[in-house]
């Protein structure tokens, strides 16, 4: 009689501008479900990140499907939860929470939207030698990611070195030693000169940090450029590196295969990625078509 | 861009038969808001009733814009709201929640119903002596309404002697003294032989209570009939009180009179009550339609 109903949310510091709630209500509304995406800001509320454990268990308590998790969270949510799966597990962090039964399963959807996102958008690009920029949350999730889809090598990059070591020596436990390193931000020009493609981790290119997250001559055509930040889509890096003839991934990929990922694991029903890409297009602004590759 | 969207639930002991999730979304359906019912069940998660104001906190916290509040939680609810509306006060006891700014205000939308079911569907019958049955929680909210409609007088009667006194003395501390009187159920063919009207308030005729709160003989023709029962419609008392020619209201007006008044408040928007009648008759059964006025 009713129609099947879903009420999600995330869970997050500052995540009042989140296009998650335009982007799972859309795809659901298209497929006649009944909805509800909440945004839940431990800022708006007042609470450490550490009551992330608390909101979840009321969460789960006031008829919630599942939760988004998002940054301060995704590690500290970990330890509330009755299982992991396996990328959630490997990579320390949970971005999206399921409920089913009164148990609270763990699962990454960065991880699994950014391969995705990769696989569709840049099929055919050399993985021997990839650079990445960014050791933070996202960096730990594409970074993981990228190893998965094949890389043999993926070096990180960052100003913060222990973070950086951190990841690398995580990566090398999980994927084998010699698949990561990490490295400072001087050694860029090195590094790129010698990679296949760079991935972008950081928050340069975000309308708050505008910019370049390294010098334009550092990229040449050979390079293919794969982008995290996703509002605006086109960032001053992707705007360079195609204007020099590299193949490039926009961060809105990324974006949406996440939600999509989550939405299946919400709902048991399966997106269409492709309106999802048109939406993201519509929502976040820019002037590329989303996931588009450029040669 | 993204339509009104509307979070609320139900928070009581046993509450999953419920009518009330799809009353209120057939209704924002049909004025095109995303709205989602939720079922909040102490019962099932295991918690006591004064768990209530854990609850209500973590409802507002997680995006609910409110609640509706039943069995056994509607007195103590109270100590956690901000505000009360009057007749919330007056009655001591809340059967709608609404947040607002991170306040919660309590409302009692089952006085408002049944004065509103009361007023459409016996609109001009005599208030001079009502007898009602029955001094519970429903029953004190039916007899607020009832001296608010205008009865002079309300003889509660109750099995339970203390409790029908209790209410009869709050309801003349709060409408004058002399307005209400309290009696045992032997006094019931009396009190019935002289009064206008008589307002069913118990479980009696409910699918679990099946038959008649009192013998079919003390009916007569020139008394109307109020029931609060709604499943089914039509109870026994109803048909035998409509054989007999009685005036009589059913159960399904209170329902859906309280779910359109909540529905008012949580979403500022003008409920169908009229739309909302064909539902109930469809989701509660019943040969009657719904509130309406048999001779």
């Amino acid at each position: 009689m009713a129609k099947d109903s879903f009420l999600v949310g995330l869970i997050g510091a500052g995540v009042g501008p989140s296009l998650s709630p335009a982007l799972h209500e859309r795809e659901a509304d298209r497929q006649g479900l009944r909805y509800l995406y909440r945004l839940i800001d431990i800022d708006a509320l007042g609470v450490p990140p550490e009551a992330v454990g608390d909101l979840v268990r009321a969460a789960r308590d006031l008829g919630y499907d599942g939760l988004n998790i998002t940054h301060p969270c995704k590690q500290l949510v970990i330890g509330h939860l009755d299982a992991l799966a396996p990328q959630a597990e490997a990579l320390g962090a949970v971005n999206t929470v399921v409920f089913e039964n009164g148990r609270a399963t763990g699962h990454n959807t960065d991880v699994t939207g950014f391969a995705a996102s990769f696989a569709r958008g840049l099929p055919d690009v050399p993985l021997e030698r990839v650079v990445q920029l960014g050791a933070g949350g996202a960096g730990a999730a594409v970074a993981h990611a990228a190893l998965t889809l094949g890389a043999e090598r993926v070096t990180v990059v960052d100003a913060l070195a222990d973070r950086a070591a951190a990841l690398a020596a995580a990566l090398n436990r999980h994927f084998g030693e010699g698949r990561a390193a990490a490295a400072g931000p001087e050694r860029l020009p090195a590094l790129l000169a010698g990679a296949d493609g760079v991935v972008h981790a950081t928050p340069t290119g975000m309308a708050a940090h505008p910019g370049l997250p390294f010098p334009a001559g550092l990229l040449r055509p050979e390079l293919w450029v794969a982008e995290v930040v996703y509002r605006p889509l086109e960032t001053e890096l992707l705007r360079t590196a195609r204007a020099l003839g590299c193949a490039t991934l926009d961060g809105g990929g990324m974006a949406v295969f996440q939600a999509a990922d989550a939405f299946r694991l919400f709902t048991g029903r399966e997106p269409d990625s492709a309106r999802m890409l048109a939406d993201i297009a519509e929502l976040a602004g820019g002037v590329a078509a989303p996931g588009q590759t450029s040669r």
